[in-house]
């Protein structure tokens, strides 16, 4: 960490400063410019909490080196992690893996013919919503139980792991009963209670950034689950808030990259969230295994017209079918 | 809801469309224009889900009129709703209500020194946070349940009302035998579930603005509390995110005018979390009352130095003391 | 400056910075930490060009203490500066300066019409636009000058000194033959050759902040114009632009208090553009007095309903009379 | 357009509105609802200014259809636009044309040597900026127009064309002497004065999206330019300002297509301006490819250690000739 100090601090004050860090069990390092005063602050093995020093007099600001995580970080853990869902493996120099399906579970058959479309057309995962997180309370908010048991036929019956979101604690067993991997949501990404909860499963969690998070809080956020002793976390960009409205969201594509370099996490890319719009799904979704991305999370749905959530971001299975065969063509050359 | 269709969208498409409204109960106006149709739905008694019209060909796109909300609406509800918490009363023609106290709660005299401070000057209720939302695993996470019974016995000592924030559905029980009022904090304004649990508890909630929430879906929160039979909602406006980092985040004191225009709710301002700069709460907790809020939420620490959480924040007792006067003053113009 | 370090930097790699650093004739403080090490930069007298030193291998980041601007700043000049533009003063405790009058210039009884109105409510300034920077050509773009020739015979008659907005340099003779104050819009703030050619002219200068423009460069661009010997800039906040679409721009407040410890220059309010609704214009415009504006600009028209431009943003003439007179009431409580 | 009355807006206030619409030329078709009144306008040819409808009484919103731009509309030219630099060819089926160079021109040895250097590893163009936008007076600001003799110079001697930014109108003689390609930096993308006058030039433009640009601003602004009877406009995203400052912009990959979908205009993207990071941008180049970039721009520089500006963002000769292998082999697959 480095204090900086307001170029009329006193003596007195940039003192006081010093003392203060070693009353902390930190050196202080006085860096005297011909503006201001700095101070170096050593020997932490992490995170400073700052607060008594920002409030000390003649502080201007304190710059802060060390980050909020820790364990996700790739400097203390340099090789790569792979995340094993049944037999879809994430990360760590395997394939990219394909998550499809629809956003939220309707009916028997939709699930069964969803889950028979995107295994035929090649996914490793089928994804389904059995419980919705939905702006306003007067819109469909998913089957709960019932859809969970739906999802579980579809991927037995397909051969394919499936996923869906948890919002609540108390949905954690049902859930787990039925799914091979957990997903927080975009909502939830600073629920830390449920994270907590989520990392105690030990289940394959998979975390999508929240819509005005930064890198640095995504990686906080996961950290609260590699905390609880679980580091079978697959993190998800799906578009950030923005002032354009042209897209649902804006897909930042440049943080897959920045992830792989900062972290040892694998990082898959929803560009069904982000976009909101289904021409645009396929190639964003190719424009993002280029960036890097271990796998993709894709809304397909058999008939998105009829669809009770986001149908215009959903592809048909045509769609799904030609956006696979394209990305194997593309795999031929990463 | 407006539908408009592609300025190539043919007859057949256009009558497609038509025949989806009429199937959803609605009535359909075409409005053929020079360059492009667009079709006007009527009927509708509030928000339409418009997914199954997104995804039929020849639409451009769909422009909702209705809001996801109508309880909390101003349109429905002309009335200013006023929520009491004990002795204090926000909005419909109340003076504001002045919220005080530390972030979070540490030790039990700095409660009833941190309450005996606000009361003395002035404060209609005291603050305290027992469970801390915390970016990182390994900062302060509060002092759980204990922090209740000190945050309880600070109110009884010094006669003010509490509010804490609840953070997981499971602490509602505790939370409610100790505190007057539950807080949702700005991570928690989208955790559906909670906001439904806390609906049910009949309980005055303070509602905190998502950091990237628009002003829809921050009424959409507020909406699922009140359909659950509780419309004891006060809002409260602490700050969004944007690209300026010059403070914490951006205060945007416009929505308390805009939100008393649309809702009947009372709204009040939270300058310590927008800011997160002790020099500048004092002068912005003014303007928001002159911008009309039905009260503020300020930090206060008996000794913001040696604060576990956002000390550089927290006005000093003697800084509280001096703005209550000040806004004594204020007042008499209002 | 301090450079941060890779955890994995080696030995070598941080003697190269170290020489690199003494290269550009400053001293390097090396600070070993336990995880990384960084390196203080001292001696500079002004804000460091990084270049050379964040390509070096094994440097994570640069971290700036100093800022891209120095004459604008409050550490160099303590004092704050007034600018006086005719009879009006903007800033050193002077009372707030209103500037109002139309959007855009129309006619000759328009705008006679507006300046009387203005004037007989007590404004300070009259504005009007006779260049117009629109967001497509196919809008009304102004009336050149002969709408600057309307605009000064209603200053004259009015008794008000007069500001409006120069878009191009070869504008500046006709514009400073007949305004007191010359105008750079948000859209032009980074328009680094407009801002020394205003600075040349030695007229006051109205700067207006950038839709994106963060504090740093707001605070650059005034900077511009004070390296050509004038420091007769007033700066203007008049809404950032964010996600939130609810008004038209986001009202950054808090800036004012904030540029008023960074600088010493005046800083004034535009409630018109920032919020883009008529009713949201005089409540905002009192919220910033109380946050310590030296000023306000607000938009009149005798006839909003008939403006040409940002007529939906436009006070009445007896909505302005009443804002008027509560701001009189409210100067008497600061 | 769309006009939503308030829900409690009289029949009275209605019927002003439709004698308003009326009075512009236009027809008004009254959409009742259960709710509230909804008026379609019709007959317009495209944008209608609605100054005078937003400020009737009982108006709530007023809703746009059209766009604020015709020319650069597919709707209206739904033919791709092929736009020639030399032996440079954007958009249209030709393959993406890689332009590349250092961010400012500097010395004789550095132009040559950079030209050399691109032009050896199959870049189509060369850029180099001879007039340089910085945020502060008081950093490197160009060589002017010894630099523009120096890129022709560097261009002649490599076979290829040039493009260069203009600041300032002036400039534009000296430029159009020196260089094949105009380009319009982000700061200046609605500096409309500019693109008026670079429009008359007749000249192929380069029109870098504003850093807070929506897309419809982006269109209008390459409207200004094609409105002079100039369509050689090459646009250009080189990211958006947003929360996240991991990187120095978030690049809005998404816009690829869209822009694609809406205007017949080419589109290339700039990595390097984006991300600020060297190593990110060679894989969001090729990520934009994927995503239907009609180009790339790149910043190299023979020894980015010792460059004036950008050094950290631009590529070695060598990382440039890798760059350019990987994308000889995903064009294979486009």
């Amino acid at each position: 960490m480095l204090i900086v100090m307001h170029h009329t601090a006193t003596e007195a004050q940039i003192d006081r400063v010093l003392k203060a860090v070693e009353a902390m069990g930190l050196q202080a390092e006085p860096i005297p410019g011909s503006l201001r005063t700095a101070i170096g602050v050593l020997g932490n093995q992490g995170y400073v909490d700052d607060t008594t020093i920002r409030n000390l007099p003649g502080v201007r600001e304190t710059i802060h080196v060390s980050k909020p995580y820790k364990l996700v970080s790739r400097d203390f853990h340099p090789e790569s992690t792979a995340v094993q869902v049944g037999s879809a493996v994430f990360g760590a120099d395997h394939p990219p893996v394909i998550i499809a399906g629809p956003c939220s579970i309707e009916t028997e058959e939709q699930m069964l013919e969803g889950a028979r479309i995107v295994k035929q057309a090649g996914a490793d995962m089928l994804r389904g919503g059995a419980f919705k997180p939905r702006t306003g309370p007067h819109s469909f908010q998913g089957l709960g139980i019932e859809g969970l048991k739906l999802l579980r036929a579809a991927g037995d019956a397909s051969g394919l792991p499936v996923v869906t979101e948890v919002m609540r604690i108390e949905q954690l067993p049902a859930i787990c009963e039925h799914a091979d991997m957990l997903q927080v949501g975009a909502r939830n990404m600073q629920n830390f209670d449920l994270l907590k909860e989520v990392g105690k499963t030990g289940f394959p969690v998979l975390l999508k950034r929240g819509m005005s998070a930064t890198l640095e809080e995504f990686l906080a956020a996961a950290e609260y689950i590699v905390a609880e002793g679980n580091n079978k976390v697959v993190l998800c960009e799906r578009g950030i808030r923005t002032f354009e409205k042209a897209t649902r969201n804006t897909l930042d594509l440049s943080v897959v990259p920045l992830i792989k370099q900062m972290s040892h996490l694998p990082i898959i890319v929803d560009p069904s969230h982000a976009t909101g719009k289904r021409f645009l799904v396929p190639i964003m979704g190719k424009a993002a295994l280029v960036a890097g991305a271990d796998g993709l999370m894709v809304e397909v749905h058999p008939d998105p017209a009829k669809a009770l959530c986001d149908g215009a971001q959903s592809l048909t299975g045509e769609d799904f079918t030609r956006l696979m065969a394209e990305l194997e063509s593309l795999k031929a050359v990463l």
